[in-house]
Order: C-alpha cells, then sequence, then structure tokens
C-alpha cells in the first residue's frame, strides 16, 4: 500500500492535483479487480475531501518519501515502487501496472508532482545564472572618459571628501544653504569659470566645463543645477550675447561666485513660447536708460534659479521698446539686491517655495516695477541702440535675431541630458547591483535565486544599461559637434542637442522608475536615494524646452533640411525625394529578407541601420505629405501642423534614434579592447532591437518586418538580456560612481 | 516697383524664404528684359546677404504691406498689386506677369509666405476648440457615484472642513502626528470601524468601508494608508484570522483607534516570497505560550506602518514550530508598547525614516528577541494548537492554510487600486482644467491657444482620462464580486483582484507623470500637490504585492483556470482547448474584417470585444504551449516559468484588458441618460482602441489586424481625442473633486 503514498501527499499538498483529477483516480482504484473492497476503501479513505488526512499524517508521508532516496528523473510509479521496496515489500505486478498506468493518465500533473518531492535536485538553469564579467571594469571605464579622465577624476576625488556628504534635506533653509557652500567649494577649485577665457580666471574650456557638469551629476542634483545656472546660464548669457565692458566688469566676479545672479527668461505666462515674453525694456534717450518693467502678473519671471535668495543680479530678456517701436527680445543685466541682501527698489522677489525636487535650488518669482538700469547694462552683442538713441543690429529680423542670441545658449541643451545620464547611471548601479544580491523564489525545494536571474527583472533593467551605454557616445557625439561647430552647421547641431535632450530625459525618467519599481519596497526608502534621483530630474523634461515641443522643433528642421539639402525651389519638393528615397528603400525590401529571421542577420548593424534609417525617411515623407495635404485642401499651416502633430513627434524620435544607433556603432568600431568591445556589442545589439520592437506596430504596418521576424527579435532580445545580465554588475562598476555619491545603502 | 515689397520682407522676415530661394528670385529679376539695369540693381540690392536691410526698413514694409487691407486668401503677388496701387500706380502688366511667374516658382513657399502676412486671418479649426460639455456633470456624477453617493458626499464634507486642511510636510515629526489626528477624526465619524459588526461599533458594511477609502484618497495619501492600516490590515487581520475572544478582547478599540497597531507580514528578506518569511513562534507547552523571535537581521519585520511611533500591538505573521516541527506561517497578536510609547521587553523598533512619500506614515522596522505571549494571542480562525499541544486545522497542508488566510485578506488589493484611482482622478483634474486654460503658441498673428487644443496634448492625456473612467467601473466590479463572493469562486476573484489592482496602480504611476509634464513648470512646484500625488502612490505598484508578481500570478491563475474549467484530467487538455478555440476565431477573422477600415466597424463594441477575447485566449495559448514545450524537453518547471515570464505578464495583461472592457461596455448599456450614455459611449470606444493601438505590433504579427486597419485606428483615436477634449472638462467635473481636497493653485 505504500506504493500509493507519493499519489495521496500530492493529492493533498498544494492543490498540485485538482478535485477532478483526484476523482478519476478513485475511479481507477474502484475499477482495479486486484484490490479487496477493503482495500479499495482504505485507498479510497485518503482521498475523501470531506475526511482529510490531518497534517501530521501529510507530514508523516512526506518524511517517508524523502526517505525513499529520490533520483532526478524519477516518476511518481517509480517513487512508489521504492517506497514500497523500502518498507520491505517487493511491489507485485498489478500495483506496478496500476501505477504505471495512472502515471500515465495523469500525463504531465504527474511529472511536475514529482519535482515537489525531490529533495536534492540539481540545478536549476536560473540557479545557476551569475555575475560573471566578460571584460575588466576599468578598462571600459578608461574608455568612457577618454581624454576627460584626468579631470573626471578630479572631480569625483572633490565630492568624496566628507564636506560633500550628504545632509537630510527635510528643511529648505539648511539644504539651501549647503547647496550655495557646494558651489562655492566648486568655484574655489576653478570648475566654475572653467569655459570663460583665461583673463577672467578660467581656462577657455567648454569641453571640461560640460564634464565637470556630468561628473557633478553623479552627486547633489541640486548643486548641478544651481552650478549651472550661476556659470552656466548667467555667466554663459554676459559672456556670449555681452560684450568687452561686460567681461570686464562682471565676468571674473561670476566665475568666482562673487557675484551671484540668475538668468531671467521665462515668465508665468511664456515658457515655451518664450518669444513671446510681456517684460519691457523701454529705451530713454533723454538719459540713456532702460526702465524694466512687468506689466501683469502673467509677466513675471518664473521659476528663477538663484533668485528667492542668493541672486544679485540677473541677464534679464525683454521686449526692447524704442520711441513706441517693439525691437523684439533683448538681454538686459539688472541688478536684483546688494551683496547684504537688500532688495533694489521697484524689484520683488517671491519665493518658488518647495518643488517636488531640487529643492537645494532657490528658485523664486521676479516681477520689476519700472526699473531703471544704465545704458551700459544692455547686453549688445547681437543688438545695440546707437547715440542718436537708433536700434542697431546686424540681424534684420527680431525673431532670428532673438533665436540667435538663444542659440549661442544651447550649450544647455546638451549640459541637461548629460546630468540626467548620470542620474540614470546611479540609479541602474543601485537597481542592478541590488538585484544581484537581492534574493526572492526559487525552484521547489530549492534556494532563491537572484532576482537579476529572472527573466522580466532582465527585460525591465538590460535594456535601460543599453540605453545609457549608447546615450553615453551619443552625447559625447553632439558635445564634439557643439564644440567644433561652424555657422552653417548652428541649425543642424540645435536640432541634434533638442532631440537628444527630449530622448535622453525621457530615458532619464523612465530609467529610474523602473529602477525604483526594481528595488520595491528599498527603492521607496530615502536612504537608498532613488527617491531624490527622480524627484531631481523630474523636470529635466520640461526645463530648457519642453521635451514635446523639442521633438517638434527638430521635426520642422529635419522639413527644411531637406529643403535646404536639395535646393529645390519647391518647398515640397523635398517630398518626391524622401519618397523616391523610401522607394530606394523598398527595393531593398525584398520578402526574403523581410522574413530572414537568422540570428546572424539580426544582428548585424547593417540590418539595423538599414531599419533605423527607413524608419527616419518614411515617417518623415509621410508626415510631410500629410502636412501638404492639408495646406493643399485650404487648412491653415498652423492648423496643418497640429493635425501632424503627432506625427511629427514621431519624426523626432526616428531621428534621435537613428543618430544615437550610428554613434554606438562608431563607438564600438574604434573599440580596440577585444574585450570590451564584445560586450559594447552586445549592448549594442540589444539597444538596437529593443528600438525595433518598441516600433515593431510601424514596421509591421509597413510590411519591412514580417511577425515571424519581430517574433525572432523578441525572443532574441530575451537571449541578449540573459547574455548582458552576466555582464551587468561589471557594465555599472564600469561608471566607477564612488559610493560616496551613490548613498545608496542598500549597495552599500 | 512696391509691388516687390511683399517678396523682400518674405526674404528677410524669419527665414521663411531660403537663401536657394532667394538666389533664385534674384536670377529671375535679373532676366526681366523690362527692368533697366539700374532697376535690377535697385531691386537686387535688397536681396544682398552682405547689405541686408535694417530692423527699421523691415519694419516700414511690414507696416506698408498690413495698410494695403490683406483678404484672406491674397496670394504674395496679389498683395505686391496691392500695394504697388495703394502708392498711386497700376501695376504694369509685365510687373504682374513677373509676380504671378515668382509666386509660381516659389510654390507653396509663397502661400505659406502670405499667411505671415495677414493681419486679420479667420480663426483656425484649433482657435475654435472650446470646452462644449455634451452632457450634465451632475447627472454623471450621480452615476459614478450610484449608490454610494451618500456616503461620499459624508466624506467630502469632513474633508473639506477646515480640520483636514493640508499642512507643510517639512517635518516628519508634526506631518505624522497630524496623520494621526485626521484618522482619529474620521474613527471618530465611525468611518474606522465601518466593516465591522454592529456589536463591535460598526455596521457591518464592507461596501462602504471601500468607498470611504477611494474617498479619501482624495486628501492626504498618507491619512488613507494610515487608515488602512488600522483599520484595514490590523482590524480586519484580528476580525478574519482570529475567533471570538479576539474580537471581544480588540475589535472595538480598533475601531475607535483607542488601540493602534500594526500588520507585521514583510520581512526585509521575504516580501513578495512572503510564505518564506523566519520569523519563529515557538509553541511551549509546559506554559502555553509562544515565543516570537528573529532569528537574523534579514528576518527583521520592515516597511511596518504605524510602527515606529503609535502601534501599541501588531498581527506577526511567523512560521510556528510544535515539538521541532514547522506548521507554516500562522498569525499572532503581538504587544510592542504600552498605551505611554514604553517598548515591551524583546521588542526593538527602528524608523523606516524619510521615503519617497506617504511621510505621514511612520513605518517602521520590528525585530523580536524571544517574545512571549499568552497562548490566546494566536489567532486561532484557521489553525490552532489543541489542549494536548497538538497542531490542529481543518487544512491539511501548510501552504494551502497560509494562502487560504491571506485570501481573506485580498480586500487590500481592492482598496489600493481604489484609492490609485482616485489620486489619478484627482492628477487628471488639476491637468485637465490647467490645459483648458493654459495658453501657448498660437497661429501667426493670431491668439494663443490654450494648450489641450493640441493633438501631442490630448493623446496624452484624453487617454488616460477614459482608463480612469474605464477602471472606475471595473473597479466596482471587482468590489462587488468580492462582497458576494462564495468559496468556489474565491480563486477567480483573487486573479481578479491582483491583475486589476497591478493595472491600475501602474496607471496611477503613468498617469501622474503625463499629468506632471503635462502642466511644465507648474507641475513641479509643491503647490500644485501633483508632485504629492506622484510620490505618494509610486509605493503602489510595489506594496500589496510587486505588480510584476502579481501578474504572473494572474497567468498561473489562468493556466490553472483552464485547466478547471474542462475538467480535463491531462494538464495540458487545455492546450488543445485554447488552441482550438483561437483557430474559431480565425474562421471569423476573414480577409475582409481584418482589413475593414469603415468608422462604424472601427467603433462597434463587437469589434473590440472580439479582438481583446482573440489576444487573452491567443496569447493565454502560446504561453501554455511554449511552458508545455520546455518541460517535455525535460527543463525544470521552474526554470521554464522563467523562460516564458515575460510572455506571462503579458497573458496578465490580456486578461485584465478584457475584463476591464467588458465592464466598461456594461456601465455603458445599463446608463439610462442619453447624454451621459454618449459620452461614455465615446470614452469607452477611446478606451477600446487605445488598447489596440498599445498592442497593435502583436495584432499585425498575428495578422488579425491589417496595417491599413491599425492606422485607421490610429486616425479615429486622433478624432476621439479631439472630440473628448470638448468634453473632458466636464468630464473631470463630474468626479466632484473638493478644491480644498485639490490643493492645486494652478486650478484654484
Amino acid at each position: 500500500m505504500y506504493s500509493f503514498f507519493p499519489l495521496f501527499y500530492m493529492a493533498w499538498a498544494d492543490a498540485v492535483l485538482l478535485p477532478s483529477e483526484i476523482a478519476a483516480i478513485e475511479g481507477y482504484l474502484r475499477k482495479q479487480v486486484w484490490l479487496t473492497p477493503e482495500e479499495t476503501e482504505f485507498l479510497s479513505g485518503f482521498l475523501d475531501p470531506k475526511h482529510p488526512p490531518t497534517p501530521q499524517e501529510l507530514k508523516s508521508w512526506k518524511k517517508a518519501i524523502n526517505e525513499s532516496e529520490l533520483e532526478v528523473r524519477d516518476s511518481l510509479a517509480e517513487i512508489g515502487m521504492k517506497l514500497s521496496n523500502l518498507k520491505g515489500s517487493d511491489t507485485p505486478v498489478e500495483v506496478r501496472t496500476a501505477l504505471l498506468e495512472m502515471e500515465d493518465m495523469l500525463g504531465i500533473a504527474s511529472s511536475e508532482a514529482t519535482y515537489h518531492l525531490r529533495a536534492n535536485k540539481p540545478k536549476t538553469i536560473i540557479e545557476e545564472l551569475a555575475s560573471r564579467p566578460s571584460f575588466d571594469p576599468a578598462i571600459m571605464n578608461a574608455l568612457l572618459d577618454g581624454a576627460e579622465h584626468d579631470i573626471i577624476q578630479k572631480v569625483k576625488t572633490i565630492l568624496c571628501d566628507p564636506a560633500f556628504r550628504y545632509i537630510d534635506p527635510d528643511s529648505l533653509t539648511t539644504y539651501r544653504e549647503q547647496v550655495l557652500t557646494w558651489c562655492r567649494l566648486l568655484a574655489e577649485q576653478g570648475f566654475g569659470a572653467m569655459a570663460y577665457p583665461e583673463a577672467y580666471g578660467g581656462e577657455d574650456d567648454m569641453r571640461k566645463y560640460f564634464t565637470i557638469m556630468e561628473t557633478l551629476s553623479y552627486h547633489d542634483l541640486s548643486t548641478v543645477i544651481k552650478f549651472g545656472v550661476q556659470f552656466g546660464l548667467w555667466g554663459m548669457s554676459v559672456y556670449f550675447l555681452g560684450t568687452k565692458k561686460h567681461h570686464d566688469k562682471y565676468l571674473k566676479d561670476i566665475g568666482t561666485l562673487q557675484l551671484p545672479g540668475c538668468f531671467a527668461m521665462t515668465e508665468t505666462g511664456h515658457g515655451s513660447n518664450v518669444k513671446g515674453v510681456q517684460t519691457t525694456a523701454t529705451y530713454q534717450h533723454s538719459n540713456r536708460t532702460f526702465i524694466i518693467h512687468t506689466p501683469t502678473e502673467l509677466d513675471t519671471k518664473e521659476y528663477i534659479g538663484n533668485a528667492a535668495l542668493h541672486g544679485q543680479m540677473a541677464t534679464v530678456f525683454a521686449k526692447l521698446i524704442i520711441d513706441d517701436t517693439d525691437y523684439g527680445v533683448n538681454a538686459f543685466v539688472v541688478p536684483l539686491r546688494t551683496p547684504k541682501g537688500e532688495m533694489h527698489t521697484g524689484v520683488t522677489i517671491t519665493d518658488c517655495g518647495r518643488k517636488m525636487g531640487l529643492n537645494g535650488v532657490d528658485n523664486g518669482k521676479i516681477a520689476f516695477d519700472q526699473v531703471e538700469i544704465p545704458y551700459d547694462n544692455m547686453l549688445d552683442k547681437y543688438a545695440s541702440v546707437d547715440e542718436s538713441g537708433n536700434f542697431q543690429s546686424p540681424i534684420t529680423s527680431d525673431n532670428r535675431r532673438f533665436f540667435t542670441m538663444l542659440g549661442t545658449l544651447v550649450g544647455g541643451r546638451i549640459g541637461i541630458p548629460r546630468a540626467g545620464l548620470s542620474a540614470a547611471k546611479s540609479g541602474l548601479t543601485i537597481a542592478i547591483k541590488y538585484g544581484d544580491q537581492r534574493q526572492q523564489f526559487g525552484p521547489e525545494n530549492g534556494q532563491e535565486v537572484p532576482i537579476l536571474n529572472y527573466r522580466t527583472h532582465q527585460r525591465r533593467l538590460m535594456p535601460l544599461l543599453a540605453n545609457a551605454y549608447a546615450l553615453h557616445f551619443a552625447l559625447q557625439h553632439v558635445t564634439n559637434r557643439f564644440l567644433k561647430r561652424t555657422e552653417d552647421e548652428m541649425q543642424e547641431i540645435e536640432a541634434m542637442a533638442a532631440g537628444l535632450k527630449a530622448w535622453a530625459t525621457w530615458n532619464t525618467t523612465h530609467t529610474l522608475q523602473e529602477c525604483r519599481e526594481a528595488c520595491g519596497g528599498k527603492g521607496y526608502l530615502s536612504e537608498n536615494r532613488l527617491d531624490r534621483l527622480k524627484n531631481d530630474t523630474d523636470v529635466f523634461t520640461t526645463f530648457e524646452g519642453d521635451n514635446t515641443v523639442l521633438m517638434q522643433l527638430v521635426a520642422k528642421g529635419r522639413l527644411s533640411e531637406f529643403k535646404k539639402q536639395f535646393s529645390d525651389i519647391n518647398f515640397f519638393g523635398m517630398v518626391n525625394y524622401v519618397t523616391q528615397h523610401a522607394k530606394t528603400s523598398i527595393v531593398e525590401m525584398n520578402p526574403i529578407t523581410i522574413r530572414n529571421t537568422d540570428e546572424a542577420h539580426l544582428l548585424d548593424p547593417e540590418f539595423h541601420l538599414a531599419a533605423f534609417r527607413y524608419h527616419e525617411n518614411e515617417i518623415l515623407s509621410s508626415a510631410a505629405k500629410r502636412f501638404k495635404k492639408h495646406l493643399d485642401a485650404g487648412m491653415d499651416s498652423f492648423d496643418a501642423f497640429n493635425q501632424t502633430q503627432y506625427h511629427m513627434v514621431q519624426v523626432g524620435h526616428a531621428y534621435v534614434e537613428r543618430l544615437i544607433l550610428e554613434q554606438f556603432l562608431e563607438a564600438v568600431e574604434r573599440t580596440e579592447d577585444p574585450k570590451c568591445k564584445e560586450a559594447l556589442r552586445k549592448l549594442c545589439q540589444l539597444f538596437a532591437l529593443t528600438q525595433l520592437e518598441k516600433n515593431k506596430g510601424w514596421y509591421l504596418e509597413q510590411d519591412y518586418l514580417a511577425g515571424s521576424k519581430t517574433k525572432a527579435i523578441r525572443k532574441l532580445i530575451n537571449q541578449l538580456c540573459w547574455e548582458v545580465r552576466q555582464d551587468a554588475v561589471a557594465l555599472v562598476d564600469a561608471f566607477k560612481i564612488p559610493k560616496e555619491c551613490l548613498g545608496a545603502e542598500i549597495v552599500g
């Protein structure tokens, strides 16, 4: 009778067998002629739902079964027979037959059941998986840092100084003062003035300035933003929009933080549509002054960093009015408060108060009531008022002049995504290291396994790790292009910066959200810093240009770039070009390629690039065609753009993704260390395939990819995630973020 | 010559004409034989990039053009001729011809250009768009509230009392005390005890309890969670897991908040895998006590609400050990501290400190060092120790017993998504009302327009508004099912609650993120409360079950439900069924339906339901097949599940989405007011089509939808967003969230 115990055990333990299955076994037992009615009754007794065995009986069966020394592949019948033999009786042939028949009857349920009985199972695949780095993180780190390695190390060393230890952010007052102190300490190191000419205490090194911002972003994000407001926005507006007289007067003190200042562009009523700001600067020829004035509450300067407490001056953007004629938005230096903090007459500043994040930055609202400033305070690089009181500018159109002024400040759109990427790298370091340590669930009778071994966890984090590497190279690229720019390239670089800023900062928000969730409850505790990383960077998708607006800007740029490239006098000649171009791709789109699911093909960068470029061109072409169709039908161009707006945003995404892929591929190619090269290649493949999967609806709609191919891509992504998981800890180690900066107890 | 001024204006103003286009015009002018060399020179002078006109000249041209009284459809040539006539000379025929030819040459650029010149254009479509509610929000509100209207009103009235005014959350200490006070005030109203029997001060009304939680969630979320910990988790664990002796002793004091308590289940080392908790409760027969003990630091109870400051007792989940035998996880009431706050011997509590949100809740860690509790403190509804010291339980298996105990607490998985939905409704109310007021950009020479008129803004918010309505009805449904449950339905209801909890809380996170971004900088300021809404609800995707784990639970349930439904003794008989079932659908999938882009068809609920059900069945079938294939190949079931894990999560999503759609459709059907019915129908269509679009990659892979059809769906979603936008303010007004609760200055 012992032979049936495994069966009974399975019937009662943890619902492995369903009532219907139990009933079938009972029916089968009753049909066995070799059993006496008493035996049948006795056996069926163990299956009666009205009279379950006691917990103690269940435990004793389990004990007996475990003592029978199960083998890996033992079936339920074999276990029964072993048990019976162990108890001293050979299994009779009828019982053996009955057991085998029942096993057959139960099908999978039987083999599934035996898993539950085995005490010493071989390790499962998932238990075996672990971190097995395929490369040296130090070499990878050197490769990521490149020529900037020394300055990065210097910044990291300073951030590890006890003076930079994180403080409790509870009190707004204390936190803001701490952030000011941190900025002063950084200025003392010469970091603030880095991009200014040597004559003003700098090294004329914009590249280093970007690298400093990026590295500071491993630490407190409020400090980075305050630093950027002071030395980037305030300082560089004086540097780029002003002339020598302004440089001489202000730049040195700005670089040392002797003269804290603000960048007062955004108004309550005008953020994205910044050329619509309503603050006025009225020229008075009688005493050669300007009167800065805020007409209504909606025209108050808002969200201005450094304004609530520390700023003594501001670059104020205002419409220049001369003799009742509006000459568009120009920039002026306006004193706000004395070094002792006394407000100047006519200036009213209110505190923006607590924000979702960046609470170490003292944002404020500034209103001007007829504030008179001297003639010299106009930043006159692009426009001025001459001695007769006439407006002078080398740029005829007000709008074009304003956008030229803004263009010199495009650096902010490069600095922000680089800062955001650092925050994403911090989040990934925390979540991946935690996922590698944290164990939860495991096979029956086995050990619990690291959560990073689970496919869903890999699927969450590995593509985001690939994105971080991809963006690293893409943002390096746009920085290089910006630093070496010529006038002609400016429009292209602006589009590139706008698009990357939007894509990268959305990626930061998304990455940190996944990292928070991937760390569960631990991710919610402030002691692990994911909350601050998330909250501090959340506004990155808004400031320096709302992402949705920026993506439309990119799309507009793409449309006119085509127009320019082909010098076609008919605006929509380019539509024909794009269509033509797309048709060429279609020729390449033969049925075999569309259906090709060979791994070698799916991993081929040629395939990735072709697909990304096809996406970019085709989506641009269809957006342009649709836009033209609406215009042809007599629609206002504003309406026509709105009709295609959703589409235009996709144009921006497709453009940015192609750009990122190209840069990632180039980075892989120029990597010399073979192991790093291989690890990067895998990440790049994961990046490319993840984007293709994200856009698979579109590719399928276009018949560019067949269903069989997108399914094969999904499978390959799973495989790549599995492989990258083994490198994941090394890949975040290569960021070399000091643990003092990470500030997360779970990965202390 | 005046006739050419419009052309010159366009050449210099805002880069409407490209250099190549200007060069072409110049070339054309030079070919005009009727112009004298001097005239040509004069005219070309205005096009010379080396000698641009002054800003003043540009402004004077513009002024002249504006004085020529343009008509809507005037072309560039016509404007030129008008201008020339205005200046007193008839346009010579050669000039007329030249202008017309140039206009032709410029193509679209010309007609685009004229837009810029018109001062009084007709209103664009986008300017005309506005809020035009198609129904009465009060009727819709009554419909949403249903039979619970009175209790909802009562709770809202209390929340509007000055005693519930929001406080500055800077200080953790003050905030936590305030939240305790708010909970006491709510208990005084009888809200806390609502679900308990009348004998214990309640009304035995679980439905009302849910409704109270949901309504409180329009206010401070910390209060809701503290309220839920006290009256839901702590109180209901005593109520459902304990017996009369416990009810008599504790329940009344719990309901009045005389006896604050905790629910101590999660441990640092075991969150999702909660049946693995390691805290022990060792039975001592000598004095009939239990010794509660925390073996290692990893086994500390963590994240326990009410623990850091206020809890006097806790329901502690621990492994019951009798004579060295482990009887699985059971529940015990353990005293923590005296009413005066003195800790009991052996109990160590540390504060979890600041969190991303919910900082009004005092979460703590609890460790027990050999804490002795009396025999009566075991909550003995499902298991007990008899007088001889033997374990007794009607449920044989330890695991099954534990999950039965958990099942009684499934209410939490209904309460949380309902609370999250309220937060999402608050966010939508703020973002939609702001989007309706906030103006930015506009047509050339036109007014700025509300940002909610933009397609991208509608695309962001309208589908989320539809989700909120959809979830409202689905969560009502699962509440009803839960309240009227029978034993047999329990597994199904648990799966439903788990799936809806996951889907709804992810939706909350996503909705609030979009709302934050949609409000730009204003959304980042704490004064508009989106930060707190986001941060407080972020952990909803983690607690009461990590969403990814819950979705897998749903998938497992779906697999075994099929198994049960068909009483097939072979586990994977159901695979054949599902495949069969899918095949039936394929028969319906005739080529005409696949390609049917008729609006009536695309909006037809029959089409939506069929597509959702096909998705659900087919994805379940393929997950099951894949799972079986791995098992057949000899893979451990744990590995096999991991291989298909990503797929299993999709099974969960597909199931939940079908469930939500069915409930939304039923809600539309039972709506009597024809205007509300129509508005809801539109929202339901938007919900259905948005899900189809989200999953279009999958549908296209399956050849269930053709590319032409998914494109038509996209277009229709745009259209529905446009229509719903006009109802949007009324749709959020129908939530009737008091402005005191909203607490957002931008929609004050």
